[in-house]
């Protein structure tokens, strides 16, 4: 049993908060307010391993915090979690710097170009173990990848390779078995590219479940 | 057999003609100027059904055309190749919008944000049918995705709908069993995007023999 901090209330955040409780951990979810109500009735759903607080009661609570908020309150919401309370800490990072326009998603210009998300996190952070993943599918997969016939792949990248080591086996507990490091944190840009494709595969196949595989395999 | 133009000389313009001449067709590949070594030495090498010549000549000759230019050059090489040569044809645009600097791939701001370059090439040409694909993969796997041991999908979008038939058929011809159509040309904002994983990818295999399978069948 670990402790962890899940930033946010969206359908990232309670996804990834429901199956770390599911898995035996103590979960406090962190918003804005203490008194958010989807984070307190999150904690009321989730029995007694399961609680919330704010951003910095959850930083301060987790030994493993995750990062579920969207990406462009990423780093305001980081700031309110304080870095002395991620000081040290794997922050596992799945935000994504899209602007939504016209049915397309595009990048911020402020978190793309010679830049990510991932990698400023990591800058605003610096004495916390960044580690990117599980921002290139959809919330209903993070969890559930054995839903499918084929492994799809989990990419991740940070600049700590104990840490990203770790995130591989929380991937693993949640049913990732096909997993790829990436390296370091600046390749973040190309799974923040990757997110995107959930607009033309959301229009295409009119779902959510799916994922990307990577075959490296010759015959 | 067919006629096919295949602008540009470089790995993915060689890989895709080459491929063309050895499935029956007629080739001409298009460079800046008729006497490109590149081209020449290429056609020399490619036997009769190969030849060369300007852009244009290309544009001219091909009832389907390939455009291998890099993105950067993709407008102006399409301007010298001309409207009226490609008018009512089906332009196969691989090319990508990137910016290469510090050991990583950037999309060029003014073919990404709220376009790409798929839709400039379909702007730039309303008269041309332009289909997007095979610029998510490196040139060593356009015509060889059977070599995996598991079939990677060959994305591609356009905006009309038997310019895609038809370059699905090219698709399977060139050895491509799993197929996904994007939509229209818009889609092509994504596939650019992805394309740009070769240099994590390259980074971490060492190699350029992978590709991405889409799996979408539930257990």
């Amino acid at each position: 049993m670990k402790k962890y901090g899940v930033l946010g209330t969206g359908d990232v955040a309670r996804v990834i908060a429901s199956k770390l409780v599911e898995l035996g951990n103590e979960v406090m979810m962190g918003s804005r307010s203490a008194a958010n109500e989807k984070a307190t009735a999150w904690a009321r759903e989730n029995g007694e391993r399961a609680s919330n607080g704010t951003f910095a009661d959850a930083a301060a609570f987790g030994e493993v915090v995750f990062n579920c908020v969207k990406g462009v309150h990423a780093l305001e919401a980081l700031g309110l979690a304080g870095a002395d309370n991620l000081r040290g800490k794997i922050l596992v990072d799945q935000s994504n710097p899209y602007v939504y326009r016209d049915g397309h998603i595009s990048l911020d210009p402020a978190y793309s170009g010679d830049t990510c998300l991932g990698e400023e996190v990591q800058r605003f952070l610096p004495e916390t173990k960044v580690v990117k993943t599980l921002n290139f599918i959809g919330s209903v997969m993070m969890t559930n990848p054995g839903e499918l016939a084929e492994a799809p792949t989990a990419f991740y990248c940070g600049n700590d390779a104990g840490a990203k080591e770790a995130v591989k086996g929380i991937l693993n507990a949640f049913g990732w078995t096909d997993t790829f490091d990436m390296g370091d944190i600046s390749m973040s840009r190309y799974t923040e590219m990757l997110g995107a494709f959930w607009v033309p595969l959301f229009g295409q196949l009119g779902t959510m479940h799916w994922g990307f595989r990577l075959v490296t395999d010759l015959k």
